[in-house]
């Protein structure tokens, strides 16, 4: 049975990690179908966000640290397969479209660092976050020492990436790390909620809210006020936004094609 | 009658936005009153801050959108007149006085991409914000996409840009987007408050400061270091730097003229 | 008797400012003090992280002007001596090792600005921080406006640097510059047990993240990530590493010897 499960639920992806036995130890395989099933999410027309979850108690204890040693040993980095999209963000294609992750229980190490990747996060009321890493004798190397201190604030990151120490889902609600604290076990259909809500409005839009958040981010300020009205030009035109004023005057929700 | 009244008391511009009936929908007479009033501020000498408020219910509900189609159609960008500055801080010269903004009802659209340009922000109780763009098949062009992430956190942005639902002012404070809450109606006079607090301090640490933050938010960390004493030479050979150390040895309120 | 006072506790320097009958207001002497105590944390490889706290009733409630004045007329800066490490981080060489500091009381100007430089905070619950420059004359050169924005948020840094008002211990908690609160008399402690627990972790992994963190911030995304990796090599083949495997694997902490 594959580690990683996707189905599709009207426009939205659900990418379902499966490993509960192993408490969602990130394997090779692993990384690589979750890497496949974002590529699927971005490739596939239909497909206009994504819902990533994972089965048991646990969302993620850490990785299988002997399989991933040769990579680390000898400074190579993440082994990105052809037409993937990383996971962290750090190598390759960027993603264009949005994936909602839902965490519960342990979400420690790289379920962090891809939750830092990931552009809205929903965790269950009993989870535990960590980078554990320092008290291990190695250092994170998925991107927390990049996004940790962008999105909690710096002495945040501190508190947590030099001590090892474990925080809350309050506190990752506190700090802004995650938008959404449930019950254990509704974390699931509440990042459904959200992510069909982003697949009822308009996909070009959505689109290119996610292109320009990510452009604005690695880019200069006047880049990045030069792309807006750059990419605004196609959107205009485009028959969502004649239905997006349709339907205002017609005082009703809009019916969005991507087109 | 004019859209935008402008008034001035003691130090302080009081910038009053007036198409109640409109929901005050940005036009674009609106539009060039308000970036001509940003330029009174900083073109004036006896200006120190100013306060931005609209009559009414709510702040605003949005724009005209049939009056600012062909410049988003075109591709065109803000028709941004000779000499005025800028209500979104996107084009054209940079401000260099602060603005204290206060809102309730309706915060939609623009009228967050103008809060996210302005230095403070006061908001009644009853604010609910929101970026609708995706909702209606467009995408937000004033700078949300770029400042939005900056100043709340990038996945409490995108988890409302994306999804094109509303925020509460008691969300906007806890994520930093605003300083002070207060009863309806009490906005203005709050946000008044602020802007002759700032109009008691010395005017040339004032502007100096306002530069340094933009400045260091546009430039690498040594360019930023190297300005920071550039600037202070003038200031501190100032008399409102000798009026400061006088005031304080007499243990008095200093009294400053922004020589 | 000197104004700084040091001594090493296991790998923990305590970084002691001893002039309250000042209100421990920064002296030149109390400059070149604290910067030769972080070379010295530095430097000495038995030392893995600093606790720096004040004596008395406040931390700080300013500086010696008169001392000051010239090197600021000038636009000369910080006369950091040769061998030392700048207190705000603006001149000279990084620093490589985490500080926790402890604030009570009064926390003005420089106490903050040297804040905004160090990794970690507490603060007693009686603290009032706050950046006088502007309602004094002058401006904050130790890095207020660079950093003040980008940690606790560019609108909350402005309500303050604008308007030289105070703001309380519960605020900076609030805002992110501050991650722990006590009550007044524990801040010490408190610091204490945030750098031992540093300590505990495995030195190089330490100062890796120290470093990439401080490197992420002045560099590119894609530098940064290069960087990691780089970095990730030989901690992976360290004794450390194997000790943390081996610790567990044995279901133990782990020992830590920095090889």
């Amino acid at each position: 049975m594959s580690q990683v499960e996707t189905s599709v639920h009207g426009h939205v992806l659900d990418i379902h990690i499966r490993r509960p036995e192993k408490l969602n130890a990130l394997s090779l395989e692993m990384y690589h179908d979750l890497c496949r099933a974002l590529a699927e999410l971005d490739d596939n027309p239909q497909l206009r966000a994504a819902v990533l979850h994972a089965e048991g108690k646990h969302f993620t204890a850490g990785i299988e640290l002997d399989e991933w040693a040769p990579y680390f040993v000898s400074g190579e980095g993440f082994p990105l397969a052809e037409g993937g999209i990383d996971i962290f963000g750090l190598v390759g294609r960027r993603r264009r479209k949005p994936v909602v992750q839902a965490v519960q229980g342990y979400c420690f190490t790289w379920g962090v660092e891809m939750l830092l990747n990931m552009e809205i996060r929903v965790a269950a009321e009993d989870t535990q976050f960590a980078m554990l890493e320092v008290q291990r004798g190695i250092y994170p190397c998925g991107g927390a020492t990049i996004r940790l201190p962008q999105q909690m604030g710096v002495a945040n990151a501190h508190r947590y990436l030099l001590t090892g120490d474990r925080w809350s889902a309050e506190e990752a609600y506190r700090l802004g790390l995650v938008q959404e604290l449930v019950a254990p076990g509704q974390q699931h259909a509440a990042a459904m909620n959200l992510a069909e809500r982003i697949a009822t409005a308009a996909p070009l839009a959505v689109e290119a809210v996610t292109k320009a958040v990510d452009f604005a981010h690695h880019n200069s300020e006047s880049a990045a006020v030069e792309q807006i009205f750059a990419d605004l030009v196609p959107i205009m035109q485009s028959e969502d936004a004649a239905e997006g004023i349709r339907s205002f005057i017609e005082r009703r929700d809009a019916v969005f094609t991507g087109r």
